[in-house]
């Protein structure tokens, strides 16, 4: 039976989660349900659309993915029922699935048009669970819904190429745990523009001159440990999902504070590489 | 084999949730263990008792929900079992269930006393899971205690009637994830003394006279986007669980900020109704 | 099949935890997954060890244990796989298992080396997965890597003893989920020196003759409820894992505070007990 995951700003504390996860199982008694986050931001699309994107290759193909952030329907956020790249997901039409459709060619989208459908606020619940079901049951998306057309997108994924091709402006769209900065710029599109020069990447007053791959590349391990760099000291690096991310190398939020704190860096805030 | 349910005050830090599971494993290899809530407030038997009830009606007839908040025995806290609703809920009599059984008689409730108890500061893993365990094995409640008729009240979950049936005061019970504030005022029990009349619903200084049942009720779809309604207007709606809830469209905790901390809200604070 | 247990400090929010599980159910269908906690402070590998020691032995021998705190691979931080009381972990060389390798010795470790690794930052999907699938097929450790030696220790948690065996100098290891502080003084150290004398143990200016089993322990209920001890009052216990703690009764952080706040005690801060 496929894999339903879950994606939601619900929180730990709620009975949202867990009114979810029953009826899943009064439904279909072998369900397999995993939990992404339950800790996005409320409404917050942006993190959601990243979360998403890292977490569900890992699935098996034909996992189905339940997406409950902003997910109350209106005129202008419709319910859809995605398939792409293997994958289903129920979500609201909201820009979260363009950061994997604007990638990826979906293969289906359907405007979800369910019979006696519950109205109510709290349609992850009264709708998405009931979509959910019926494709694990084997159900097609023609059933559930008509084609449509109409995905949105959310502007602040994409970086801008300015001066030429000499630089990328982009910005944060994602502060992980450890308080690291995750930015907008992907490795391909980086590569795609040095063309192998040397760079600069600008980060409030702070410039970088290097993109490491792991967190430890920053410690010369041949030297004794009070002349290494160590905790506390920031560097760039592609992270495990290809974007370039600041980050403080044993960042401990109680204490040295994470990179985001350390410099001064928010959503939205902007990172400039210029090309040398 | 039926499903446990985990309602607890644990945290997700420490290791009393993974020690129950692994002894849950230990001794039903095929068990299914699903996780409501381990993020309570310490000892907070009002919000155990409000996710409780609006979370286990999603389960299968049979479930059994271990609920682990303020559980350490004493004479005053009895160990018990219930059996309502075709649900099974090991639990202590601290007033949690009352919220249920008020509204649904038990069919069996039984003082908790198992041979060899091992006593200390963790009962939930050193009671409550063999309890459960044995239910799950399809033994019944007489074996493990003796009838028990002292089920505890809170008090707090009953608002008032006044004014001769023309007004209602109630309280705030839980303040959800969005920091949306919920009251003890459930939708039937508003719709009887309401007969149809208009009526004026205050939470300090705000008057609120509509009652809406989704978040988006208040947006007006038909005006142009700079002169509608939308983030950070309160709205009051008949909440998924049905109770009266005070809200704040679309409230991001970071920023605008949730109902609980505009309207200046906290648990037990007083919401009134007058019909007009 | 063998459980899978995870314990990380990758936190409730970000993707980590999703693409783990998403890999792990992609290379066995059936895999039984179970987090023990993805809350440890970053980087903070006492509080893992804590968590670790007292969660791992209520999980069925031939558990497997992914321990994903300070795992990046250096020279000074080897990836290895333990199997030890019965149950496998696959974890970092940062002295976490010896918490548990301190009091019973290891039938194997060695230290990874597996074909073909893909490095980059997250090793524990990369990595430590792929021994965790190998094992949960039968696997053996020597596959997986060669034969080491040199486990490290974690300091902090060794009390000492002073004045000639009449006293017991421990520290703060942990602070659980009410606030409530864990010394790394264990029973059986405490009994082998107290040989039945009185004693006095001292946190900052509180000074404590007794040792409890159960929090409830310091209420007399014979009393009435305005002349008893009761929520906010200190006590000590030997907690469920058989460590020494300073609790407060019925804690709740948001009013009367926890003892670690009430007490000022935090990690690797003294705690002394005189025996007299």
């Amino acid at each position: 039976m496929a894999i339903i995951t879950l994606t939601t700003d619900f929180g730990h504390k709620d009975h949202f989660v867990g009114a979810i996860k029953g009826t899943i199982y009064t439904e279909l008694e072998d369900a397999k349900i995993v939990d992404i986050s339950h800790s996005i931001s409320p409404f917050n699309i942006q993190e959601c659309a990243y979360i998403l994107k890292n977490s569900y290759k890992a699935f098996p193909e034909g996992t189905i993915h339940i997406v409950g952030v902003d997910s109350e329907p209106s005129p202008e956020n419709e319910h859809i029922a995605v398939l792409v790249d293997g994958h289903y997901f129920i979500i609201a039409n909201n820009g979260v699935i363009c950061l994997i459709t604007s990638e990826i060619k979906p293969e289906k989208v359907v405007e979800i048009n369910i019979p006696n459908p519950q109205f109510g606020s709290f349609p992850v619940l009264n709708v998405f669970v009931q979509v959910a079901c019926h494709i694990s049951r084997g159900g097609t998306l023609e059933v559930v819904g008509k084609p449509f057309d109409k995905l949105k997108d959310i502007k602040e994924f994409a970086p801008r190429i300015t001066d030429g091709g000499n630089a990328i402006v982009g910005s944060v769209i994602y502060i992980d745990n450890y308080g690291n900065v995750v930015t907008n710029i992907q490795k391909s599109l980086f590569e795609a523009y040095r063309k192998g020069r040397r760079f600069e990447l600008q980060a409030r007053s702070k410039k970088i001159n290097e993109i490491h791959y792991k967190y430890s590349d920053i410690i010369n391990f041949n030297l004794e440990k009070n002349q290494r760099k160590g905790p506390g000291d920031l560097l760039a690096l592609f992270n495990s999902a290809e974007y370039i991310e600041l980050a403080i190398y044993k960042s401990d939020l109680n204490t040295v504070g994470g990179a985001s704190t350390l410099l001064g860096l928010d959503y939205r805030d902007t990172i400039t590489i210029n090309f040398l």
